[in-house]
């Protein structure tokens, strides 16, 4: 297997981008990721474009759009989807590509426009990466209504708050506060969170993450080409993927997903880490319970424990292993097939050490990546290191 | 790199399958795949799943519903469109993840249920893998439209003539009468063609292929896995992407597609063997013209020369060549998403010797897939060796 590293990434401002097309908000993650390796269109040999894309927009097959208005041929052109976590399988995608030695040089770029259709198609369209027509159409679940049965679970299992909940929704603005590509750069209070309006029960509005607009991309260069491309390349050491039932009748509890804890496990060991190792992580935050869930998971703490660790402040910066400090898709924003080339754009900048305020201290220069698709059973974990 | 076998292959019958939903027809080809290699679905650690799936079913994230209804978890899963290469882009993830160390066990499934929908609205969606808003709004263009203008070009330029194009019906139909997974099996002669009415001069109905429902599976693995699995591995030896623009008034001339020559010089350079070397090939023949193209691009003869390739007779079985011995995108059909690992179902029964009738003679024991998406603009090439 051939050493795999990112040489170049780009992201654009997330939030309502009504300004920009489809083609022309990915073209602004792309120029960026060229732009920082000195690379032209040409020298990509393969490009993988996540997307969801079609429910949202006129254009049914973005890939071809994305990559023509960027200029981006001859490359060999992929469009991958996986839900949520549609942008970690572009990224899963292009380094494949590197490491199974199909390409030198590729290009992930993640994209979604969803701003396109109104919030009420845009919730129906996210519930079909569940279960949708058992699951929707039967027993009127909904993506709010999911994570709050895993959040009400959590609480009656464990004796998780509804404060503790909150506090993630404050750690997460607070960091996204700082960071201008975010789509809410606003502090909140744990009271505003609990004062905004019940969505499903616990969740409430600040619970949720918003419905957003974003691109980002990453380019990978096997290890001789990396050499020629850049000083600080950040490595890829580890990466998983998993999969559970999207059927939630088929799951023998709500406390956890199953595919975080398979995914971070073979994740672990390729990168022959253990979860202390990790110095700066950002995880699926689409609701805050989820964050409590990818702490748990991904055994950063103990079963059960996941609520403690946010009310000690451990996943703030100077605390044990922090956590979303971009601003988590809670406060930066959720563009499905962005947000995983989104959170890898953000470890790169840690473990490069450029992310001025937001900078974690780094001990062993080791970063992860945590994104899920669907009601959970989809999950790719990465694990990068400078 | 790691050398990549395909252990396992399954296929539905192609044809109009109001009798399954999507999941099922999937899961026809998965079950073969899986019963064919003595594997379990937990055996399985990536798949990917292509299809464009979303503008003719309601479910618009099919990855999550086949994956589901087939019990392919916990592994890893992605879905890869590529317009009408959809399945070839399935394909090169799972050999990516295997040669790239991520698997060790990888299956690719193509599926697409086109029946869902209308033949005009089809049409359309088929129009969205072009430049859509731009050519097929403004120009009235099709996809009939695009290959005829090809057509056109190539009659003019090399004086291909209309009964040229319908001997690749004939030939096509002639196997395709002998396969019996294939959508229409029935002979048909040049008069049939050429007495069909015309879709888009010069191309007529029986230059064109028609619309299908279908599924393929390919199961790969390691070298190492492989020897444990299959006594009759089928190596991946070459493979090859490339991409043009979608944009035609972009491209330099229309007799001959520029990403078919890049992709495949890319895979015989990969598989260190030249055009001669290959002993039977499935080429992408969505229209008769298309394959006419293939024969050049692919180097299995010189520019302008496809057409007496096929008068001549060199790519029936005992010809120099032979070319789509199992019917064709035009008499096997063409489920979008499932083409491409049909094509790879095909070369492996070939290269296993068990292709009955429609066996091809074997030289060097190499095979060659040719799958184009869009307007050509996507090409994917792979060569497979017994």
């Amino acid at each position: 297997m051939k050493r795999v590293a990112i040489v170049g990434i780009g992201q654009s401002k997330f939030g309502r981008r009504i300004d920009v097309n489809v083609n022309e908000l990915a073209f602004e993650a792309i120029r960026e990721a060229l732009l920082e390796t000195g690379l032209s269109q040409r020298d990509i040999e393969i490009v993988s474009v996540g997307t969801v894309g079609s429910p949202w927009s006129e254009e049914l097959l973005p890939a071809v759009t994305v990559t023509d208005y960027a200029g981006l041929y001859p490359a060999g052109v992929v469009r991958c989807e996986a839900a949520c976590s549609t942008g970690s399988a572009a990224f899963n995608y292009a380094y494949s590509a590197v490491a199974g030695g199909v390409a030198d040089v590729a290009m992930a770029v993640g994209v979604e426009k969803m701003s396109e259709v109104d919030t009420a198609t845009a919730v129906e369209v996210i519930g079909r990466s569940g279960s949708y027509l058992w699951e929707f159409e039967n027993f009127g679940m909904t993506f709010p209504g999911y994570y709050a049965m895993h959040a009400v679970a959590h609480m009656a299992e464990f004796g998780t708050t509804v404060d503790q909940l909150a506090m993630v929704a404050v750690k997460n603005h607070k960091y996204g506060a700082m960071n201008p590509l975010a789509h809410i750069q606003k502090e909140i209070t744990i009271d505003d969170v609990l004062n905004s309006r019940v969505i499903a029960w616990p969740l409430k509005l600040y619970d949720c993450c918003p419905i957003s607009d974003g691109s980002a991309a990453v380019i990978l260069a096997s290890e001789d080409r990396a050499a020629e491309i850049t000083d600080t390349p950040i490595w890829v050491k580890g990466l998983g993927m998993a999969s559970g039932s999207a059927n939630l009748s088929k799951r023998k509890d709500f406390v956890g997903l199953k595919a975080t804890v398979l995914a971070s496990r073979k994740a672990y060991k390729m990168a022959d880490i253990e979860p202390e190792d990790v110095d700066v992580a950002v995880v699926h935050d689409c609701f805050t319970i989820a964050e409590i869930l990818a702490y748990e998971d991904l055994g950063f703490c103990g079963k059960g424990e996941g609520g403690n660790l946010i009310e000690e402040g451990e996943t703030y910066i100077g605390g044990k292993i922090p956590v979303n400090i971009d601003g988590g898709l809670k406060a930066k924003g959720h563009p499905l097939g962005a947000t995983g080339c989104s959170m890898v754009y953000e470890i790169v900048k840690q473990l490069r050490s450029q992310a001025g305020k937001r900078q974690a201290s780094l001990k062993k220069g080791i970063g992860l990546v945590h994104n899920v698709g669907g009601t959970g059973h989809f999950c790719y974990v990465t694990v990068l290191s400078g």
